[in-house]
Parts: structure tokens; sequence; C-alpha cells
């Protein structure tokens, strides 16, 4: 497969604005034909790659007021008013810019360019009209950059304050999704309401709310008006930290995942110093970051740097490769460096991310992985398919795998007696580098075997043949056929086997060895001896997106090996408080063999396969709001002692480390699951069988942990405590119609006497609110009865 | 279209057991040749018309037992046990029964026979092997039931002390719904958990929880064993009540709405006398409802009765026709009556059922709709279709619209002076219904008129000119073509359209008059003058069925015409206490006619369509948990002053009572939206419009209000309030690390001491927490573009 290796330019623009085109025009000596030839041509010179630059002019942000705002003349005639709302009505019919309302009128002034669309549209007002024109002169400007192949276009952000209306907002979005066909919209937001922390920064400061018209009559006015300035810290909420994220959940839901949408994250919020919160990002298709030099704090010497948390945040992205876009970076807001200092510092957090590090270092998974990240690959059907050599040589690279093999098989012989023939039989040779390792670990050991090989692959039995002739000679002994139908011709001591799949059982190892186990003398082992299959749930907008535009609707419903990359873990690192939720990454099954108390048929082999069934319900506790897309699957595996194999992600480097044979394992849900922050996720898995197939089906419900709520005959009671509290005027202990009837049972329902907690009675005493879960959604039921994905037996 | 009638005969059915095909076997002179066959003629002999009856029989639970429960034989021998598994391996290989195992053998027996599958069977056990195992004999049992020609099969219920092993459940029915081709399975539930208020009935006596091994060896053991005998009534959360609903609801979505799965609902326990809570039940699948004779009391003369709770909810449920499923009656537990009386008061509340009252009662909207009950049909496009004479035919029979639209007319005659003439325009007059009782208003109110008459439809217009020579003679004036592209020879006083859809604006009346406006006088008046569009959320598992199932995938993004029946509102009736919320249902938009201060082009037309944009933020309060499946439309028109036309639930029996011409526009949703109690629920809709077409648009979020979670650097705090309070070890008021470092513009973020409320630092002392709203879900945008469903212009 042919796939880009990690380039490690990361794209650094600059983000010019009409001051900066007026300040060409007024140049002495331009040495291009057009002020913005000039601009762009002096930002290249400085080594930006690309140039962020508005599209259109004062000019027409007056045209469209005037047209399309009432308000806009205060004073105005009738007829004037008539004639506004003419102009509009003829724009809307065709909606068109004069040449002054541009900044941008010939291709080769458009090279290079990401448009800034206006950032006074207001397409999340709560006035239908304004949103309406606000939608139709995006559509526009559009059009006008699709014109002039621009293939990216940064729009203004939705405002906290319209918080309704970002549907609005997503809506018009949704709409210019459709009607364009290759240009990127590109959402501007910042990483969260900088208005939580009262920081102004020049892109976002702090103004108080006025009428849409308003802030469109004030001088040039950044779109993000944020809700309320005189906000105090007591109210700084992980729900508030969310708002921002929350929005873009809901634009790119609503504009169903499409490609073309991203995210320009802006990063002039001061960040927190722990990133917890922010990680959900990773899981966005974050395609700009946004840094105005206002962003940047001077180091001892006077050059710009990043505080500490904006660093960390960056280092972290880098592995998606943003572009990152500069502002001001020729305002000299810093002693030394010059605008260049700007970007040099960039260059070096990229080369000192410890990503970007471990992908340039050879033999770490990251990598071996380049190319592979968030790519879905098919599992492996060993069983079924004969695999190429190819395959078998991609695998026997892995340096790690094969010693730990080695290791395992050493110490295995060591145990042995110094005198005895120790028994053995490689189950699924493959190429045999089980075999050469085998051999290995006996000289190392000093100990004496016969080597029984067993390969069902009748092309990789050519090759252990041609090994067998130049390599093992008579140390080993040949059997073509399935361990599950062949015989061998004596017991064997250590049956040896590299069935594993990411999820362990996934390449049906444990079907296979039941097989295997015939051969196995009553005290003998296996090699690996158990392994065991884990479970983290996992956001990812790219993995979605990828698994539903596979070959059919199937997609959604099968699991895919996938080397993570655009992919946030949801769990939470550390188990909840009240112990009901385990840790981010769970067990769910363990398989071991040698199988023991199996009731077998007369050839040794189980009669049924139930007792591979397996299931397991976890429950995750999820600290910050996300969005579920899928499961992330691992395994870990005993090979013999404490010598093991593991992909968990915890655990692999004190177990395995570097070792690359396993991508994890990508369970999807057809249905992304909107998790709230502090919520619990439960899933539950199961492994089926019939005789002729082995599948898994997965499911997941979410619930929320809130005061209980009490009920009584007519209506629901607020929570006790919740204020403000609403006592029914009614008198307590009413007793129920039922015991005024015939009765003879005594029943009563719903007295109200025990249901009102006392405390309620006074507005002013409070007691500790009992709570209880409560569900809140789930998913469906994932690849049921093995329809979209199964192992053939 | 041909559709059945109401037929008031509820099935009407009894449950028999074990013991009555025992004693039937002891019968002295038995009429029939099996036990089966004679117990089944006496049921039927009694006016039954279906029987209950179990499909297993002891011998099969104790075989069963031996070979799947390890500990169903204490002190067992290895070789005992061993044959045990053997004996298992082989059924589970060649599942079959034993003549003796099973009750009905004969294809005669079986007839008009509900089976009852074996309730011993834990299909929600958490040990993995018992649940397989216990599939495996449901997969049989269903297999058997088959061949025997039954058609339906009722479940042993989930158990509330087993919720986490629901999912799996559900799983394996979801698996039997593959492997079985036309069976109906039922799964068995209580209306509500029996154990939450003590009380217990013959079908689910209290019984303390025992592992599922001791279960089984205890003599016939109900299903149903509850959670926790000594729960005290303070514990009774609207949770609590949930329970069987939500694992219903979990057991439905599972199985994917799959049309074969209905619901047993077991009305053993007693009901609240107010049935908020419950009206969920209606919108699911509930075919059958299980009576045992221990719910009914016995009234003044000792006759069995039900209590009034109990009665109300039967009532309100035969509008659904459900088979009643009577148990015990013959168990002489009343004093009078004997075993017929059970029946015969069930067929007494039939007949006084409100909902059955008013589907018999001519005249009724309820008695017109027979047959439409939930059918989807799509709606009108009257502008772009020219009607056919039997859809004309059928909307003319309704005897209240036109009396309105007469009186309308009426009042707007009267209004003129007496001594005029008035210039009217029937604005699309179909086949004429408007312009007879224009001419009997004008009569009435002693006016003159000359009245145009404009129809596009050229087949109707026929229509027109015969009744024209026939009956209208010169009083009316035909004019052949569209509103919005004819002339009327002079302008007209009154245009009066019937051009409502059951939206309002639906069927295009704002595009339409648009044009009929130029007809108009500068004071002349438009009947209707105004009319709103409203909507509720609503719940129904029949209509999304229904919805989904239709021609291709588009069915689930375009609105339906549909009498609801099965269909439960989820807003409440009342508006949330904080005011947040609005009433159960709320109005979108209005339309006025005739336009003000519109832009118009020389013909008189308005230059664009932008006018007609309309949208909605809606916001419900959900007071009990329920599945959105769409949302009910509605329309209301003001026809002239206080005469109106409403298909508004609440009002339409004040403005036009029995009025037949709409039944409710139905909006599904794609994906079925959880709903918690006590929730809210936005709603956003748009009305959106380019050259060509018209379409909506629409959208919903749901909320929950819960304390508020304080933030710290590191992770979530647990809100203020909420038990046991979490405080971590760490000294407050720690600056972070960002004060220690450079930072010019004296950044700080998360500061602990502000965020850690007081009051958590002593347990014992908690303050009322603060409220906010949480996002918890949202749907797709449906019908993005008008891809799926758009009106022509």
């Amino acid at each position: 497969m042919s796939v880009p290796r990690w380039d490690l330019s990361t794209t650094i623009a600059t983000s010019l604005t009409l001051e900066d085109i007026a300040d060409a025009t007024l140049a002495p000596e331009p040495q291009h034909e057009t002020p913005v030839l000039q601009v762009v041509s002096e930002a290249f010179s400085k080594e930006y790659e690309a140039i962020c630059l508005p599209l259109t002019t004062e000019a027409w942000k007056q045209r469209w007021s005037l047209m399309c705002l009432e308000s806009s003349v205060p004073g105005a005639s009738e007829e004037e008013k008539e004639a506004a709302e003419r102009a509009a009505e003829t724009w809307r019919l065709r909606p068109s810019f004069l040449k002054e309302e541009v900044t941008i009128t010939r291709l080769d002034e458009a090279e290079r360019v990401i448009a800034m669309v206006s950032e006074w549209l207001e397409l999340d007002s709560p006035d239908d009209g304004i949103r309406t024109d606000a939608e139709t002169a995006l559509q526009q400007e559009l059009s006008y950059a699709s014109y002039l192949n621009i293939h990216t276009a940064i729009l203004p952000p939705p405002r906290i304050r319209n918080r309704d209306y970002v549907a609005s907002y997503a809506r018009a979005i949704s709409s210019c999704l459709r009607s364009t066909s290759y240009i990127t919209l590109s959402v501007r937001l910042p990483i969260y309401d900088p208005s939580l922390f009262q920081r102004s920064s020049a892109l976002y400061p702090t103004v108080h709310p006025g009428s849409p018209s308003q802030s469109l009559k004030s001088p040039p006015t950044p779109a993000l008006v944020v809700s309320d300035a005189n906000q105090d810290r007591q109210q700084t909420s992980e729900t508030s930290l969310n708002a921002t994220w929350e929005m873009w959940d809901l634009i790119r839901s609503m504009c169903d995942y499409n490609p073309r949408l991203t995210l320009t994250l802006d990063l002039s919020p001061a960040l927190p110093t722990s990133l917890g919160v922010l990680s959900k990002w990773a899981a966005e298709s974050v395609r700009h970051i946004f840094l105005p030099a206002s962003t940047f704090i001077a180091n001892m010497k006077g050059y710009p740097v990043l505080p500490k948390p904006t660093q960390a945040f960056l280092k972290g992205s880098m592995i998606h490769r943003p572009t990152i876009i500069l502002a001001d970076a020729n305002a000299q807001k810093h002693a030394r460096g010059g605008e260049r200092a700007y970007a040099q510092y960039i260059r070096h957090l990229e080369k000192t991310s410890p990503h970007i590090q471990a992908v340039q270092k050879p033999g770490t998974v990251e990598n071996f992985a380049q190319g592979y990240q968030d790519f879905l690959q098919a599992p492996l059907q060993p069983l079924m398919d004969n695999l190429p050599s190819q395959t078998y040589q991609t695998f026997e690279r892995d340096p790690v795998k094969y010693a730990q093999y080695e290791e395992a098989m050493y110490k295995a012989f060591l145990d042995r007696p110094p005198d005895s023939t120790t028994l053995v039989c490689i189950a699924g040779a493959g190429r045999g580098p089980l075999v050469a390792r085998c051999l290995t670990a006996l000289e190392r050991a000093n100990r004496q075997a016969t080597v029984y090989v067993v390969e069902k692959n009748p092309n990789a039995f050519v090759t252990l043949q041609r090994r067998q002739d130049r390599e093992w000679g008579t140390k080993v002994r040949l059997i073509f056929g399935d361990m599950r139908a062949i015989d061998v011709p004596e017991k064997v001591d250590i049956v040896v086997s590299e069935l594993l799949g990411s999820f362990g059982d996934n390449e049906l190892s444990p079907e296979c060895l039941d097989g295997a186990m015939r051969f196995l003398k009553p005290e003998g082992i296996s090699i690996p001896s158990s392994y065991t299959a884990h479970l983290a749930p996992l956001s990812s907008s790219k993995l979605y997106n990828e698994a539903r535009s596979g070959r059919d609707e199937k997609g959604l419903e099968t699991p895919y090996v996938v080397m993570f990359q655009a992919v946030n873990i949801l769990s939470g690192t550390k188990s909840s408080a009240d112990g009901r939720c385990g840790p981010q990454i769970q067990e769910c099954w363990e398989f071991e063999h040698p199988l023991r108390e199996a009731v077998l048929d007369p050839r040794g082999l189980p009669l049924s396969n139930n007792h591979n069934v397996r299931s397991a319900k976890l429950r995750f506790y999820i600290p910050h709001a996300g969005v579920l897309h899928g499961l992330a699957g691992y395994f870990e595996a005993v090979l013999y002692g404490n010598v093991g194999l593991s992909i968990h992600p915890q655990r692999k480097d004190q177990i395995s480390k570097d070792m690359l044979s396993w991508f994890p394992l990508f369970f999807p849900f057809k249905e992304p699951l909107y998790l709230p922050s502090d919520s619990e996720l439960q899933v539950s898995i199961w492994r089926l069988t019939n005789d002729k197939q082995v599948w898994y089906e997965w499911h997941a419900e979410s619930f929320l942990s809130i005061p209980k709520r009490l009920t009584d005959n007519d209506e629901l009671l607020r929570p006790v405590g919740k204020s403000p509290p609403s006592i029914p005027n009614s008198p307590s202990g009413i007793a129920s119609p039922l015991m005024d009837s015939q009765d003879p049972l005594g029943l009563s329902f719903f007295r109200r006497s025990s249901l009102i907690a006392p405390s309620l009675s006074s507005s002013l005493s409070y007691h500790e609110p009992e709570y209880e879960s409560v569900k809140i959604g789930h998913t469906s039921l994932h690849n049921p009865g093995g329809r979209s994905s199964w192992l053939g037996l």
C-alpha cells in the first residue's frame, strides 16, 4: 500500500487584515500590480506558507447593512426604507458583488489564500430575516471564493449568547455544504468561552450584548460577543467550559459529519494546566489553529513564547498536522525576535512534540505505523483465508513479539528435566518464525526436543519444506493440515501457537487450540497459556466517517483493525468515587489453554463450541462530555510464566514495549451517542457462536446520576433541595381515592405524606439530596446474529 | 381504500395451567381424546376466544435443570456430573423434546392457543452458561410452537434484580426473532415493579432473591423475583416506577422495533389514581393485557370489579384492541357471579370506554377516521397536482368546516354597508362548496355581491361550469387559471380561500394567497385572515415503524398526514415551574393575509418568497421518560372575527368541534431520541424556500437539569451536596502554575479556592445545589435542503 510518510513541516499561515491591504495601497514603490499581490508576496517572503485574507470589504458590509437591517439608517423616510427593501429583494433574487466590495478579483491573487468569511454575518441571529439574509450573503461569498479557486473558507463563529440559534447557524452551514462542491468550510471557535475568565484578547474583546443591528453599526466588531462579562468565577462549571465544543458538536452533527466541514480552533483564551477537559478536541477535525500574537508571552529574554498549557496542547495537536494561523505577528507586541520569532517558536514546538519525536524514531510503533493512522483494515481471517507470503513477512519483522516467544519457550524448556526430550508442537507455523525461535530456545536452554510443525496453508507449507531442507533438517517434522483435523504421531509436552488477534480471540485462537489440545499430554502446556480481551469507549469523527463510508451499510457493524490517531478515549483514568465504574480500559473476558473439563467426542474435539461463548457488561466513568463513536479493543496474553504480550495502552510498555504486530481493534457504533460530563457508560459485548461461525455483538447505554425525583399521584415533584422548591398547596397526607372505595386488600398508592420529605416544607433548610442513576440514551444492538461480520470456523 | 371497521369484540382469553390439564386427566367422563382438547373445549364453551397454555411440562424443567445447572443435584459424583455435561452437550447440538416434556402434541390441540413459554427460563441470568442454555431452550420451544402452527408465544419477563442483564435478555429475543419467521413474541411485563408497593399477587409473590439454581429447584416459581421486599415507600421515585417500561424500551430497541415483538402488560399491581406516568404505554405495542382474578375487588354485591385506576387504564387501552387474558377466574375468589362474571365485566368496560363510544357515534372524527388510525398518508400537493373528484367529495362531506366558512362570510357581509355591492373572489374554488356557502351567506346577510370564482384544476372547472348552469347562474363569474397568474376584472373586497393544510401553511396557502392578494382592494380582507402552526413531541413505536417501512430511506424525513391512535404526547400539560418551557402544544409561527409592506413586481407579485420563510425554537417540558419518535403538527386559523378552524387538541372543541377535514401532521425522526423524566426538549423547525420549492427542516435536542458541577484543574468535582462528598486532600487556594511563571497578563485559571464551595468542607452541612441545564442528546437535521420532501411552487 502506498501511503504518505510523515512530513515534518506543519503549515504556518499568517492572517492579514483589510488594514494590511490598505497599507499596501499606500506603499511608495509597489512591486506588484495590486495591493493584494503585494501583501501576499510579502507574506510568502517571510516564509509563511498560506495567507488568511478577508474576502469582502467595508463597502459590502455597508451595502448589506443598508439593504438588510431596518435599523441601519435611523430616521430614514418611508421612501428610503422602501427603496432599501426593494434593493434587498432584488439582491435576494440574484446575489452579486460590486468590484469594490471584494478584496480579491484575480485568480493569481487567490493562490494559497484561505478566505476569511465576513465576520459580521449573523448566521445565528434570533431574527429570522437577518439570519436568512446572512445565509444568502454567505452563499454568495462562498460562490465567489469557489470562482477564485479558493479551497478553504473560515466562517465566523456562532456566539455563546445566541446559543438558542446555533441550530440555525448549523442549518445554514449544512445548506452551504450542499450548494458547494469542493470548498472546505472551517468553523472558527475559541477553545472555550473566553468570557469565563474575563480576559479580553484582540479577537474576543468583551462586548456587552446588543441587538444584532446595533452590533452591526458599531465599528468593526468581532463576531463572537460573549454572554455576560460580569460572570464571576464561582460559575465556572464543566458545562460552561464545554460550551464551545458543544456548539461544534451540534454543528458537526447537523451537517452529518460532512468531511468538508472542519474546525479552526482559536487558542487565544488561556488554557487550563490540566488538559483533560480539552482532550475531546483530539477526536475532532481541527484543521487550523488560530494563534494571535497576544496569546504569546515573553520569555526571560523578551522573545515570544507560549504559556505552558498552550505549549502542551499545541505539541499534542501537532500529530494532526493543523495549519497554524498567526495573527498580529507584525504588531511588535514582543521586544525581541521580530515577526519571524513566532513562526520559529512554532517550529521549535513541533520538533519537540513527543508524538512527532516518536514518529521519527525507528523501531517505535508510531514510526512503523506511518500512513496507517486511522486507516481501517478488515481483521484477518487466517482460518478461512490462506495468508499471502507478504503478510507473513510483515509480521515476522516484529522484533519484540518473537523475542517474547523465544523467551517463553526458553523458560518452559528450563523447567523441563535437563536429560529429558521435550515433545513440542508448533501449531500453525506459517513460514516458520516460531520454529526458528524454538530451536534457538532449545539451544539456549540446552534441552533436546522433537518439534512437530503443523501448518494448513499449502503455500506456506512450501516455505516450511524449504527451510527444513536448508536450516532445520531432522530436528523438526512437518505435518500438513488443519490442527483441528490432523493427527500428530505422539502426544506432546508443549503446544506453541501464534493465533492471537488484536482482541485476543478474534482470529479464532480458542477454537483452533481446542483442536490442537488433542496432541497435548494430560499435564502438557500451551504457549500462550491464556489471553484476555479489553475495551475502552472512544470518540473519533474521523473513524466514524471512515467506517460509514465503506462498501455498504454493514460498515458500521464490523470491527476493524486500526492504528488510532484522531481518537479520544472517553473513559476517565480513575475509577469513579462510588466504585460503580471500573478503570479507563476494562477486561472483558479470558481464555485459558488447555481447556479443563471439556466434554470431548471420540476424536478428542469438544462436542459443541458452547464453552467458547463469552459476554461482558462493563461500566465506564465519563468525566468530560463527548460523543461515543465506538470501542477500542486490546488484548493481553500470558505466554509462559511472567512472559507476555500486550497492546493494552497502559501496560504494553511494561510487558512488550515496541511490539508492532497488532494495532487495536475498533468496534464502531452506527449512531453516535452523546455522553454528558460526569456520566456513566455501560457497554455490553458478547462473543457468540454457532456450528459454522463466531461473531461479536455489542451495545451501549448511558446514565447520569441525578438527585432522586420523588413522585406523587399527579405530577412530578422537583428533586429534594432543588431550587426554587415547588411546594404543592394541597395538604399532605391525603389518602388515595382507592382507600375511600371498597378495597379489601387495603391498597394505597403514592401517599403524599410519605413521599414529600419533611424538609421541603421549609424553603430555608435543605437536606442532602439522594442520588439515583437515570438512563439517558442507548445505541442499537450491533451485528445481531453476525449479520454484518463473522469469523468462519 | 378498503380498511377494517371497528369490531366491538375485544378478544378475551383465559390462562390455563398445568394443574388444569392434570385435573382434566382425572376427569371421570372425558368427552375429548386428550386432556388438552378437554380443557380447551371447556374454555371455549365458557365463551373465551383464546387460550393461554404452558407449552412444556415439569418433566422438561427437570431434565433441563439436570443437564444445565451444575448445582441441580447436590452431592453428585464426578461421573454423574460428567454424564450430565455430556447429555447437555448432546442436547446443545440437537435440541429436542421427549413427548412427556410438552403439553401439546397434536395440531388440533393448538388451535387458538397462545403458548406460554417456560417461565423458569433465565434469559437474564448473570451466568453466561445458564443464559446461553436458556436461549437454546427458548429457540427449541419456539421452533416447536411454530411446528404446531401457534402464532403467539408469551415470554417470561426479565427480572428487576437482574437489570444488568436485560441487554442479554434482549439480545436473546433478537436472536429468536431472526431464527423464526412468523411467530409473534410477546414479552410479559408488570406495568411497574410490583415490589415498590409490597403487594403480592398470584403472579408476582414477593420472593427473596436466590441463586438461579436455587430458584429453579424450588416448587414452581414465578419468573419475576423482585429486588428487595423490604424497600420502604420513601424510595418510590419516578425512576423506579419507570423500571419495567425502561426494560421494555431496551428490549424493543435492541430488537430494532421488530413488528413481531409485542407486549403482554400485566395489570396485577395496583395502579396510581393519576395515570400520567403510565401514559407512555399507549405508544407501545401492547397486544395482551394480563389480569389475574386477584386484581379484581368485590363490589357492594360481591361481584368482581376492578379498582378505579385499573378501570380507567383499561378503558383507555380498549382503543388498541388488546387481548385480555384472565387468569384464575375459576378459583372462586369472589362471592358472586362465578367465572363468567370477570369476562362480562370486561365487556362492560369496553362498552363504556369513552374512546369506543366516540368511535361508535356518527359525526365524530373518531367515527369518520375508522381504519385511518395510525395510517400514514403523504400530504396533498394541490398546487402541483390536480385533485380527483373523489378527494373533493370526501372533504365536502365535512359539515363543520363549511358551516364555519359560511358563518365567517356571513359576519363579513354583515359588516359591509347594507346597500353596497360586495365584490368577492373565491380563490381556488375546487368543485364549488365555498361558492354555494357564499351565496347562502349573502342571502342570510341580505347583501348583494359579485362573486368571481377562480380555479386552476381544469377537471374541477367542468363541475363549476355545470353548477353555474344549474344552480348559480349569473350571480357568479368563473375564471379559469392559477390565482398567481390570472387577472380578475376588478379589485375585490373579500378573497375567500380554502388552501390550508394540517400544519396551516403546508399546502402553500401563503404563496398562493400572495398571488391572490393582487385582486384585493387596499382595505380588502382575506378569509382566512391568519393561521398558525403548532407542534408537540410524540412517541409512537407504530408510527416510527410505519414511517421507516416506506418506499425508501427518505420515509423518515417526510411529514405525513395521520390520525393518531397508538401515540403518546410526551410534553407535560403544564409549563415547567421555572418558566423555561412552554405548554404541551406550542405555536411555531403565523401567516397573515393580506401581506402588508411587501415589495411587489409590476404584476403585483412579491419579488422573492423570502417573506414566507419562518422558523421556531420551542422548549417542551417532558415530565415522564419516553422515546421521541416525531412531532405532531396542528393548525389554527382565524377565518373572520371570532370564527375559526382548529385541530389543536386542546382547543378544537371550542373552535370547530367535530370538524373532519384535517388529521394532524406527523414529522418523524430518523433516530428515536430517549428522553428521561423531568427533561427538556428543544425543537427547531424551519420553513424554507427557494424559487421552486418550499420545505421544512427539523431537529431536536434534549437537556436535563442537574446540580452544577464545578471543576478544578485536574478532575471534576462532585456536585455541591452530592453524597458522599469527595473532598480533595490538597489544600485549597493553590495558584495555577501559570501564576508562578512569567505571565505578564496576570492570567490564572480555575483557582481551587474560588471553585469549591465552602460548605463542602464540612460533610454535615449541605447547601442548596445550583442547577444547570446539561445537554444529553440530539437528533440529526431532518430533510436538509428539502432533499427528501418538498412542496412545488
